[in-house]
């Protein structure tokens, strides 16, 4: 298992509840590939966001994002944190 | 307070210790903005480091990376999390 931050672009005015229901998407199926998504953070006016998880692999947690119908922009490992 | 997400770029190759010593670089000065960082996250391999920080401003998180000798590329309001 390793670390994870994934960003995705273009969810511009997403609010808490929808952040709140794509988080849950992907918590409802992230076991099927053994990842485990520990937290994300918007920007509505950028339509930015950022999860952090831990998974076995990049692939892993994209496809979790892609079948919970928001595929992340770029998914980057982060083996260092402080 | 508010919290931001903040981005920084170009850092290529960064090391545990060259993380670790980043922060506290910031953690040292953060009291004089009232900036409070939370934790950061680093990709060596891309060069993008993410700091999550709790702050009066954007302008005030900037401040304090500058001050340190690495500004952000960009600092993100996050006003929604999951």
């Amino acid at each position: 298992m390793a670390k994870y931050m994934d960003v995705h672009e273009g969810m511009h005015g997403i609010t808490a509840e929808g952040l709140l229901a794509a988080h849950q998407a992907d918590l409802d199926i992230q076991g099927s590939e053994g990842v485990d998504f520990q937290h994300a953070w918007a920007d509505p006016e950028s339509g930015m966001v950022w999860c952090v998880s831990e998974a076995p692999s990049a692939e892993a947690v994209q496809r979790i994002h892609e079948r919970a119908g928001h595929p992340a922009t770029r998914v980057f490992p982060v083996p260092v944190e402080a």
